[in-house]
Parts: C-alpha cells; structure tokens; sequence
C-alpha cells in the first residue's frame, strides 16, 4: 500500500478552468479532475470554489480521505495570484495541510522546463519571458495588453488593427491582412473603432492566427507587425546570459509559430517543453515533498 | 430690430460639457449657455437634452422665441457623431426647422482655420490630424487609443507607463520620469497594471503634462516617448501638400506643446488657432446662411 506521505498533488487554474492531478512517487496518476474557470483577481470566491470541488473529485476517484489529504504535498499555479495574501486566501480555502501557491507563470516554467535551467517564452492571449537559475527565476512581461504583453496574440491582433487604421489613412500601404481584417471587422472605420473600443484581450487574440498566417505568406504588414514582436523578444533574450545546457522553450497557444522566426542562434537551444503547467504544479510539489524528506 | 433670418447659433458638445451660441449677423453674441455632457456615442439621451436645455436657456438671454429660433441658421458639432443617422437624431431633437449637425472634429478644424485652408493638429484626451482645402477636408486619425491617437494625452501617459514597465524589466534605463510615475501610481508593478488596467484615456491623459515636461527638461524616457509621437506626426503631414498660403494650426490643450518640436518648416506655418469648436460651428452656420441667401 502506498504510504500517504507520498501523494503529491498539482493544481493548475485558469482564467478558462483549472484541473487537478493526484499522483504517486512514480508519477503515477491516482485521480484528476477539470474544473471551472480560477482566476483569482477576476473572480477570488469562483476561483476557490472551482478548485476545491475538482479537490475532492480528483480525490474520490484516487480513493482519498480527508486525513490523506491533509497529508499530502501540494502546489497550485492559480492565474490572477498577484500577492502573498491572494496566495493565503487560496491556500486556507483547501483541505490540505499545507499547500503552496503561486501564480500560474511559476508553474508554467516549471512544466515547460522539468527542472532544467533555461528560458521559457510563453504567448497565449497574454505573454511573458522567464529565465530560470539555479538562484532562482527572473520575470519579464506580464504586465498585460495596455502597458506590455508585447508579442502576445491579443498584441498581434491589435498592432494588426493599428495598421488597417494606418492603412486606411493612407499612411501605410494596404495588404491582404489589412483588407481581409477591414472586410471582417468593418467595412466601415466606425465599426473597427467600435470593435476595438469593445474588445477584450481574447477578442483581439482571435485575430493573430490571421496575422501569423499572413506573415508566413509574405504579408507586408503582417511582416510588420511580427517583426516588431520578435524585437522585443529578441531585446528580451538579449537580456539573458544563457549558460552552456540552458534551454529555450516557446509555451502557450502561439509560442510554437515564433520558432522559425528567431535569430539562428536562438533557435538552436530551443527544445520542446517538457510538460504543461499542470505538470509544472506536480513538480513543484514534489520538489517540495524531497526537500521536507531530506529535512525531517 | 434684427431681423430674425440674420440669427445664427453655433453649438459645440463634448464629452465635459456643451456650449451654444447666439449670435446676429455681425457676430454680437445676443444670448449663451452651458450645459452638461454630450457625447453622442456615450450617452444619446443625455446628450439631446443637454444640449436642447442650453438651447433654450441661450434662446431665453437673446430674447428669443420659438419661431426666431425655427428661422435660425445652426450647426452643431457634436463629440461621438458617428453616422448621417446620429446627425439626424440630434438634428429632430432641437427646436429648429434646419439645423446641420457633425462630429466635433468639424467644427474643430472649421474653428482653426476660421475659413483658410492647411492643417489642424488637434491633441487633447484624443488626437487627429485635418487637411482643410478648397475641395473640402481630410481627417488622418481619431481611431480611438486602441488603434491610434498617436501624439494625444492618452497614447503619452500610456506610452509613458509603457517605459516604466520596460524599465522595471530591465529592458532601458530608468529615468526620472519613469521613477516618479511608479511613485505615482506604484510603487508596486501590480499597483501599476491595476491602474492601466481600468484606466479611462482620461486617467492616461492626466499624465500626459508630466511626460511633456520631462521631454522638455531632456529625460530619456520622455524625450523617447515624444519622438515616436512627432514621428507619427512628420508621417502626417509628409502625406499633405501643402499650398502657399496653407497655415497650420495645433489645438487642443496638449497641441501647442508641439510646436517647438516640430521641424522647422513646419514651424514656420504654424499660426494660432483663429478660434474654437464653438466658434467653428457659429462660422459653419453663418456660411450656411451665406449660401441660402445667395440662392433665395
């Protein structure tokens, strides 16, 4: 029988739902759950609710009782932690002894790099760029769509609405893009306002396949537009002192089409991630478990 | 005694408030009022009745009666006017049998320029650029600060706060206008990301005088910000021909801080605005009246 002292638990929430997995020593799955959206600065009261539910479901299908639970070494990267007391509140509103939280970027690194040190590109809706040391890790972006989140799908579908408006000023030469974003959005300038004064990130992130898309065609702005993300990304990794085994993984919906557009040596450390960020929650709990074993 | 043919009524609504004027041929000012908000996008209702209560208030200090102002020559220009049928709306609202109405940039430009032709560079809140000839005007911007306003009050302080997240990343160097703004609305990154978050243009405006000053006194960040806007503004009006006579007027409560960084040709066109919006809508009106007395 398998000693409850080994069950590690990795919580990952999100603004569209959250998931929870129970495993053994070896890895192995014991229960998981899904559950609904947690994001803790949009909706703190939903965020703990939704997790504790998918708690105890995950636990009733690993056959689980509350003093097991209670025993159990946890972490949860919950989106929207953007405290010590946001991370308080989540953690005294679980059946867990002791349970520690971060926000969702610090499981994210985790998951994509398993462990090794190296950098950890993400772009979703949002973006940011982490660089993981034995000392620790360093984040860059965050900071959302109206002060950064340069590079991010919700940033590539804006910047591609900056240039229809260009565009149609007569500033920049029109392209496919323009005209096809014109056509879908529009036609009329007022309606592209209207949108754009409406849109939420997702909504303008909706567009940057198109942008993406059009870039790999040669689109003049979509060119544009991607050039001016990869700058940023590349002033970024400027930034970073890569050391000899450091690796570089692009996470997130998008990261992925970024690859073959950075500079030959950048592309040449980078590895597939090793995991999501639900695996990033069971590392980090697991490590958590070998350094309380070795200490006790 | 005035005959009542001879009335002209210019009304300016914006989103602070609107203002409207009576005045006879010769441009005596007979009667005028204040009133509330009216931006026609935001708030239709509200914007009809603020604007027809400064109406009769006006109406009432020049004497006036309902069948003088039915005889009236009147335009309105009117912020949020986004369509010939929000024109119409406002135009079946007011006492009068003939009333043209327009956006507020109409009557902006035609307040400037008081009948010459050239340009108008108008950064307030918002921001656009107008090229007024004898064919009739072209507007270059007003896209909203999603998609542009380049140069206005809002895309300065947003552009600034943009710098301090760059400078809190290490990504430049810190100045003095980055270190008072985290001061300001920080000290903590999470405190900055929540004001940008639920900040109005207005709120991004407000910072938009410190951004200017800083830019004059040489700060990096500063001048950074301001040169990106004057390089959107060159871009403008390298796309105007301008003709001998052409002046250039810059309007709005941030427009004349431009003027000295602009090119020295373009200085050398710059004149002082010949008037305001409120004032534009009085010279629309009255050519009105020109044009119909010309064709009765």
């Amino acid at each position: 029988m398998t000693s409850v002292s080994e069950i590690v638990i990795g919580i990952d929430g999100g603004g569209t739902g959250c998931r929870v997995s129970i495993v053994d020593a070896d890895g192995r799955v014991l229960g998981a759950a899904r559950g609904g959206a947690a994001n803790f600065t949009s909706d703190p009261v939903s965020t703990k609710r939704n997790i504790t539910l998918a708690v105890h479901e995950a636990a009733a299908k690993a056959g689980l009782g509350s003093d097991d639970l209670m025993r159990a070494s946890v972490h949860a990267g919950v989106a929207g932690v953007l405290s010590t007391s946001d991370a308080e509140a989540i953690a005294h509103a679980l059946p867990f002894h002791s349970c520690t939280v971060t926000d969702d970027q610090v499981t994210t690194v985790a998951g994509a790099l398993g462990g090794r040190t190296g950098v950890v590109i993400s772009i979703g809706t949002g973006s940011f760029v982490a660089f993981a040391t034995n000392e620790g890790t360093r984040f860059i972006g965050g900071w959302g769509l109206q002060l950064g989140d340069q590079a991010s799908g919700a940033w590539l579908g804006r910047a591609a609405l900056q240039r229809c408006a260009l565009a149609q000023d007569g500033l920049v030469e029109p392209s496919d893009l323009t005209n096809r974003l014109m056509s879908r959005l529009g036609p009329k300038p007022r309606d592209v306002i209207a949108f754009a004064r409406n849109a939420s990130a997702s909504d303008f992130a909706a567009l940057a396949p198109d942008v993406l898309d059009a870039a790999d065609a040669g689109d003049i702005n979509g060119r544009h537009v991607v050039q001016d993300a990869l700058a940023y990304l590349e002033v970024c990794l400027d930034r970073i002192s890569l050391a000899k085994d450091d690796i570089i993984c692009l996470t997130g919906g998008l990261g992925p089409r970024f690859a073959a557009w950075l500079r030959p040596r950048t592309q040449a450390e980078i590895v597939p991630p090793a995991g999501t960020a639900l695996d990033g929650a069971i590392w980090l709990a697991r490590e958590k478990y070998k350094e309380w074993k070795c200490n006790s």
